[in-house]
């Protein structure tokens, strides 16, 4: 694995799952796998689980963390091309990453999408950039369109609590306040796509993911329906793919309560946090055996650490291609 | 010690300071103790000695160390039950803290009092919501009502400093330009109420402090008295706690002068810092041999070392208790 | 060496150049050099390449770093002595330095000018105030006159890449929005001075460095003269030294462009970054094969270790004066 910013930089996912829930047994057995290798962790947004996950990976294999708040620590970046810089950005990305990627083996990277401009944002134009220009693997942290680190979290999941060979996971829309990214049920569909499972996306109309994200999944407009039987509710807002960047609806009807909880097949619920409480989804079911938002959380160590290994032993094989 | 959130939490206090005056001549000798083992430190105010003095504590044992200022790096926390989340808090604590309990092995928090709500404060709600939803060891790093971690370090510097066996302490009220917690004047009261001195608090009329933390100290109403014989000086501000959060007094002849420290028995003057110059104190007591601020700033290393050794102890007790 | 803040505090400026570049050979040759050393790392401005270079090169020679933004994580700092504080600074540097100065064993600072106040500026009260009163070796990360880390670098970078025993070395004065420090230019001048090159500066009139910056360089007022024959065209901008932080100029002739570029000897570009594309230099000229500047800045990582080394040799000698 080079860099890890989608599904399709993992070529055998079952593979990466189980390697993944062997690591949460023994989290320090590749403690000197990373020696002398240094990550750089990049924050252009708010951050806390990947923040604290990332850096707990990093460091139980034995690597060099630096984390930087960009826009706050160092300088304003220029993303376009030929622009003549008189304005308020300080620095071109071009200089910003390669410089990065002069003092990091790995380069991790969270930059929100603008949810203004729909064309710029599926574009990835921030991540492909520091592809561009770091000459380093690139780990995202969250992108403009996806948040690879939490589909794979949410995979190794699903895997530890499914009590089917085929469980029914149920990705479903929640209302909430403040207009959100795709990248959360996006990433998430392209997983549960590839994934051993029978997968069911439940929203308002005009709340369709973009057709390469939602795939092949059943798709049901009903705030009720899609419970029926799942196994696994996984709750998220995200603002309207088609009328950009938009809240369309409120309706509470959508909010996940004990009420539709009680359709399910004793589901787990799931939600890749924050999480709005009450809005989203009531404290009765957060508070209940139902949830495990709080080991889903905690399993963002073990896939961070897995996909930091895999980047690793790639980075090896580079340097040492007879070794291998 | 599983917890270290007050004086209550320390069940040997003398072997505490002892051990912590041990540790500042042999530095790295528990340099494996913390091996594997994560602390998270997390502000939600500035911070400068228990920032530096806490996270090179707990290197010095051998342990990883994350850093977060929680408002500007994550996300704005809900502190309160059963709240519909639509205003400017994106996460609850219930999430927050038992997420971060996931990655941590101990948990470090600085959360200072509103000064508005007396009851609130006191409830030291953001501190016990932590406590209560981590679970993790909880290492206060100052809360609404008290310093715990000063409070040691000033204990320590008593002993190293002492020339008699019960010295005259005084802590004394001075001025200030904004209204200041009663943390550290608490903490100090409650640590001195425990040891082996003759303690005494001077304040102008409307300073009381709560009666639990003032105990059986000898309460002085007049700015020179207290200095008489006193071997160490220990100047704080605090706004009131019976008018909550007030200014209630600037008067001048309450700071801190070397006229006063002529009084004294040669004391030691003491301050957790910061300490805003001729406002609480004149440069010239500053600056001359009576000041041991900076090393009572150096023994915050010590007192969180010793502390963070106690916690570790614990946990590992916990975790093989046939070894122990 | 005990502090660096300029070319004074480094007497052997070769032998320093080429342990730079041996280190960059076996970067981790020296790395229980540091074991148990702390470096604090203090940043008053914004930083990115030495913020993450010198942070690097501290954890290669194994040392502990703490990074700190000075006023967003601590307190505001009174600089000035004798003041009643009563305004909106929380602290003198007298008691932040000293105490900084018992967490750590070098202490790292960067404090930009006020571009305000030349004598303020000019006299170093910051990077002053915090040698006075830390009581550690201090390595300056930019300070209100010079960027000597920088400068190590650019010399550094020199040497690898020059094809002459004594190049043409040209500082070029460029066009900028805002008005800039003259750290960098003063820095670079002073340590041209020493070096063994053939050194000119090219700017408008009225950006005239300091005499004991600019010291014998050759001064030329033409904005293409300079280049002809250039080994090295070192490109930057700053505000007046005599209109003091005054912008007199803003003419895109002095702009670095491919047509200037070809008067040289087929010169390397080199700017300390970050860079205003188009409008200190045309991209073309970044984008092409004279352009160092990403090596450059990765030498930024070799100039810090190599002094970091000295300094920490320089401690070991003090506190073992019999080993060596």
């Amino acid at each position: 694995m080079h860099h890890f910013t989608s599904i399709h930089d993992a070529y055998n996912i079952p593979q990466l799952v189980n390697e993944a829930l062997l690591m949460k047994r023994a989290p320090y057995s590749d403690c000197f796998i990373g020696k002398n290798k240094t990550i750089g962790l990049l924050f252009f947004n708010s951050s806390l689980r990947t923040r604290l996950s990332t850096q707990k990976a990093a460091q139980n294999l034995g690597m060099n963390v630096m984390v930087m708040n960009v826009g706050a620590d160092s300088w304003q970046l220029e993303m376009n091309e030929g622009v003549i810089m008189n304005g308020d950005k300080a620095e071109h990305v071009s200089e910003a990453a390669a410089v990065i990627g002069q003092y990091c083996d790995i380069v991790g990277l969270r930059s929100f999408p603008s949810l203004v401009n729909r064309e710029e944002d599926y574009s990835e134009l921030v991540l492909n950039q520091f592809i561009k220009y770091t000459g380093r693997p690139i780990l995202s942290l969250e992108s403009a369109t996806r948040h690879p680190l939490q589909s794979l979290t949410d995979l190794i999941t699903i895997q530890e609590y499914k009590k089917t060979a085929r469980p029914k996971v149920v990705l479903t829309w929640a209302p909430h306040v403040k207009a959100l990214p795709q990248c959360v049920p996006n990433s998430f569909a392209e997983w549960m796509n590839h994934a051993d499972v029978d997968f069911t996306i439940a929203h308002p109309k005009g709340y369709e993911l973009a057709p390469e994200f939602s795939g092949n999944a059943n798709i049901c407009y009903d705030p009720k329906e899609a419970f029926e039987g799942a196994d696994f509710i996984y709750a998220k807002n995200w603002s309207s793919y088609e009328d950009y960047g938009k809240i369309l609806n409120s309706d509470p009807a959508w909010m996940v309560t004990m009420d539709k909880m009680k359709l399910t097949n004793d589901a787990k619920f799931m939600h890749c946090l924050p999480v709005r409480r009450n809005v989203v989804v009531e404290d009765a079911v957060l508070d209940s055996d139902h949830s495990v938002v709080i080991q889903q959380a905690g399993n963002r160590v073990w896939a961070a650490q897995t996909v930091l290994k895999e980047m690793l032993l790639s980075l090896a094989k580079k340097e040492s291609p007879y070794l291998f």
